[in-house]
């Protein structure tokens, strides 16, 4: 007779049009799961050890009429997201109780994956397990090949980073910096411009929310202009930034965090600058790129070993954290990567 | 004794913030020029035989601080621009009296000038002269460099042209329908409209200034979506044409003629399908493609002589109607490739 656990899981209550709150989520208690995959079933029964809190996650939970490249979220049901989880028990002959892997899983304690074949092994587990939410996961390989794959740098290029604390953008001005380029990020608060300069290497960082005039910002740091532009924010610094790129330069676009919770995004109005800087200005999405993710991981690992990469990390402890965890992304509250431990066994 | 001849010229009165009028130029008379070029210089005295009224020349009628690829007018002085020219006199041993070419020269009757490595000799005589202002000069190189350089398209894709009739629109459809893509245009007016799909080739083609529901309109002719925009309007187009876009769409950024008269472009709003359609938005000037326009030359030229492709002119007669031809670019007066006929001969 398999055991059967209780099993907490965090829901969301409804679908969300602007600023979600922790009232739109729901922590389930009482309901239960079996620890043994049903017979015959090609399922693994995981353990969710961290979870991982990302600004996409905002579009799942609104309800399209055309959902884009993920599903909208089913209210009522487990948040899904990724996550670092160890096998319990699995119905695959080439896993085993005990494995580790990264990938989509549930926000609850326990999550039985009927797909397997999504999840990533993890390779290296003498660095710490939660760089597998962030710097050794999809956020990590999202900047990896948004810079090196989107963005085509050059050594001694000027590169400019917004959301530069953040899961993806501290690692975009790490790899820049190990590319040889001049980088500058902007984040919110003073804090993490002092961690961008005196952690992470940057050149320089700036505060934009102390920022009256970005454009006039921008020229200050970059006063021969920016070749390449990783775009995490969108709105009015991506107005600025188009006013201050250099001839041939390169925007990828990775992400638009200031626009997720608005009804109608903001206008952008210095497109024009695309046609008479020649600027070339991409979006991406990291999944279309998975078959490269194991060179990155020898390699990032190999970086973090040798001290040439640092990562921050912004840890909520317990699940019944998740939801203030995650909302909190869209005020800039978290300082680095927020990921949320569930259990650290 | 050199011949002493008048010079009638076009000049701008002043720089120009919004809307220009017939009055913000003059046509300036009584000046004269002498036909031969001063002693011992490398220049050339030209004839202006056709003038070409261009978009991008209302950026030059604005006063910069920081002028993009083009230099600003020089208000008093007459206006430069394309054209196709006769030389009269040359200072230069390669270049004989009546050759013929195009390339910057000045609206008025003669231009000396100075740096005549900067004229593209005219090899095919065959066709109409007035086809090196459009279809074989800078409009029609634009088209092919855009569309077959930064649009990437494949056999049996979605194209979208739109200000489809005019001097650039109307060749990328063609272009497009020549690799076997599917092809819808707009345009202003019905009339437009009617030779898009019966003179030109679309395959569908819609007045835009008739549509209150601009994606809806797309989603019509695109019911599968858009794989290549080519872009020439901007603004609310813009936004339409993101909503409508495929997975892995191209946008060459080509011009943006429905924002050039306005003191703060329209905000576009729907950026964020870049990244979740994984879309290249990419601008460019022709002016860096030149190197490739002699092999352009000869193929589009045997394109003309086979019926293969077909090209619209608007000419305006007289150098006194340049500045309405011009000017009429902006409300889409002209039908097809805007250009002045100053002397046929």
């Amino acid at each position: 007779m398999a055991e059967v656990v209780q099993n907490k899981k965090i829901v969301l209550r409804h679908y969300v049009t602007v600023f979600p709150t922790e009232s739109d989520f729901e922590v389930v208690t009482g309901e239960t799961v079996s620890l043994k995959v049903p017979e015959g079933s090609g399922a693994v029964l995981v353990k969710n050890l961290y979870l991982s809190c990302d600004p996409y996650m905002r579009g799942r939970m609104t309800k399209h009429e055309d959902p884009s490249y993920v599903s909208d979220f089913t209210p009522g049901s487990a948040i899904v997201g990724y996550g670092v989880v160890r096998v319990v028990h699995s119905g695959k002959p080439n896993i085993a109780e005990g494995d580790l892997f990264w990938g989509m899983t549930g926000w609850e304690e326990y999550t039985l994956i009927e797909n397997p074949e999504s999840l990533f092994k993890i390779k290296y587990n003498d660095l710490p397990l939660s760089y597998y939410t962030g710097l050794l996961g999809m956020p990590g390989f999202t900047a990896a090949v948004g810079f090196h794959e989107i963005c085509s740098p050059q050594k001694g290029e000027y590169v400019f980073v917004s959301a530069a604390s953040g899961a993806v953008g501290q690692l975009v001005g790490q790899f820049a910096k190990l590319m040889g380029c001049y980088v500058v990020g902007s984040a919110g608060s003073d804090e993490k411009v002092e961690l961008l300069k005196n952690k992470l290497g940057f050149e320089e960082a700036f505060n934009y929310k102390k920022e009256t005039d970005l454009k006039a910002a921008l020229k200050r740091y970059f006063p021969e202009g920016i070749d390449i532009y990783f775009e995490n924010v969108g709105g009015a610094m991506l107005d600025a930034v188009l006013a201050n790129m250099r001839m041939n330069g390169r925007i990828a676009a990775c992400g638009m965090i200031s626009q997720y919770n608005l009804e109608k995004p903001e206008g952008v109005h210095n497109l024009f600058y695309l046609t008479t800087k020649r600027i070339r200005m991409q979006g991406f999405l990291v999944f279309d790129h998975f078959h490269k993710y194991p060179e990155f991981e020898d390699r990032v690992a190999q970086y973090v070993r040798e001290g040439k990469i640092f990562y921050l990390e912004d840890i909520a402890e317990g699940l019944e954290s998740a939801p203030a965890a995650l909302i909190g992304l869209f005020s800039g509250r978290n300082v680095g990567k927020q990921l949320v431990a569930v259990s650290r066994e």
